[in-house]
């Protein structure tokens, strides 16, 4: 097969997009699709200060490096999370890649900070993905502030969005219908999140991140437990195989044609409140659900 | 494995159910289902009189005897689509049936009406399909309308249902995703469609035809050629084995939490007109389409 572009030997074949690339056309391919994405929504800007979350997965660390690609002014973020068995191998590899790629990294040890996972799910009575999940937004949201960013990037694909919105879709989550997609603005005490790899496929990242040569960290997390996001990922990926180009149609569609539904109607939600402890926004009277979970440590 | 509601043996076992059931406890669970899915959704009263869409295959005939041993009154609809491999049979199944339920049927033959499928299938340049859902549509209404009766009823199952708002979801099309659901009112030119299986799945419809010992007609199309629908359908099955009671679920919360924010936002259709020739409604500035394709046939 001949690449689409310049008709030398390929090496990626896109069914989604009926064509095929030699390296360099993909690449070239690859940044212009994260492009696309970043104007498409207007997610920031040429000046703006961005903070990228990196876990050491290959969509973190390509999205990482097309952005520096692209001039952006960028600096990555990471959290260790004190898992013995996976942090530290993902701590170094985060650290190497940015090492070589001379970007400036910040580095939230959660152990450090009171709450690290480990123990956390030693002393926690529920699932430990949820109050996971609670800590890194946590985290992520108040690094990028306390450090004045101007926005948070995460390296979630056009696979992970694409999930997330069939699950949000089959429950008709009202709340979730109304605000999902690649960009969340800011508002008080949440800094901007966005998500400039939303037009690219899990498939396609880990193309760009092997033949861009990113040494990553794959070891699964040893407390996860898969639910039902797998089973949804699989059957949009049979989707996409049944019909080309349709995963990126529904998350398109429904960002032109149902979330406007779903925002103008939806009701505000209640009004936050500063932690009494952290001052970071929480929907509860007193403490918020980080400041509560490091009490539960402490006692 | 025992029947849930009196421990004889099961005879059918229902994963979204989590439950199994007995010969006559299954039966009793059928009529219960479909009640309440006419209930849910005010679909007709016991006085008004209904026309039922009798195609001949196992969902039609099953809605047509469960409507009747709920004492609601019907007669049935057959229209004989004058395809040489099929039509005579399916019409042979239909008249049997009805026949030995004592079940008043009306017939609209489409050579007679000079629309038979087989000679709109040589004429026509585009697939036969939708033309032949043009045609069939066009009759269920115009027969209904004609003979006053006060709904159509049509054996849409869950998975019908399910499938079609699936694609409908996945296109974003918010001029259906405002509309669908058991229930469409009355508008002029228009009769009430009803589709009171809606809560049953197609497995759940099968066990019922084939309890009762429903004689069905079970040759497909000669003419229909798949296209994406079955690939939805598949789908959405997957998606059942793997989280019993989604399905249901995924149109339930449709009707409840989706389509109103369509429903409110969405422009009323552009007004139709009466067909110059036969009196329907059309948004054609002449004839409707039914009739272009009888001047087709008689060109």
């Amino acid at each position: 097969m001949k690449c689409r572009i310049c008709k030398e030997e390929a090496v990626v074949a896109l069914q989604s997009h009926n064509t095929a690339f030699c390296a360099q056309c993909f690449l070239n391919f690859f940044t212009h699709q994260v492009s696309r994405g970043i104007a498409m929504f207007d997610l920031f800007q040429a000046h703006e200060r961005i903070l990228v979350a990196l876990s050491g997965g290959k969509d973190s660390l390509a999205l990482c490096l097309v952005l520096k690609e692209l001039d952006y002014k960028i600096a990555g973020l990471h959290l260790d999370l004190g898992i013995p068995s996976s942090s530290p191998k993902a701590r170094a590899c985060v650290e190497g890649f940015c090492a070589k790629h001379s970007i400036p990294l910040h580095i939230v040890d959660f152990v450090a900070e009171g709450v690290g996972i480990k123990e956390v799910k030693a002393k926690l009575r529920r699932p430990i993905c949820s109050a996971c999940g609670t800590l890194k937004r946590y985290y992520f949201n108040k690094t990028a502030l306390d450090l004045g960013f101007d926005a948070l990037a995460t390296g979630h694909n056009l696979d992970d969005e694409v999930s997330r919105l069939f699950s949000n879709t089959l429950r008709w989550d009202e709340s979730y219908l109304s605000k999902q997609g690649p960009y969340l603005p800011a508002s008080p005490g949440f800094v901007r999140k966005v998500k400039p790899l939303w037009r690219v496929s899990e498939f396609v990242t880990a193309n760009y991140a092997f033949l861009k040569d990113i040494d990553i960290h794959t070891a699964p997390c040893p407390y996860s437990q898969g639910a039902s996001f797998p089973v949804l990922k699989n059957l949009m990926h049979n989707l996409e195989l049944a019909m080309p180009g349709r995963k990126l149609d529904f998350y398109q569609g429904f960002l032109k044609r149902g979330r406007p539904y779903f925002a103008a109607n939806t009701q505000p939600e209640n009004t936050l409140k500063p932690c009494q402890k952290c001052g970071y926004p929480t929907a509860a009277e007193d403490l918020c659900s980080v400041c509560r979970i490091k009490e539960l440590l402490a006692s």
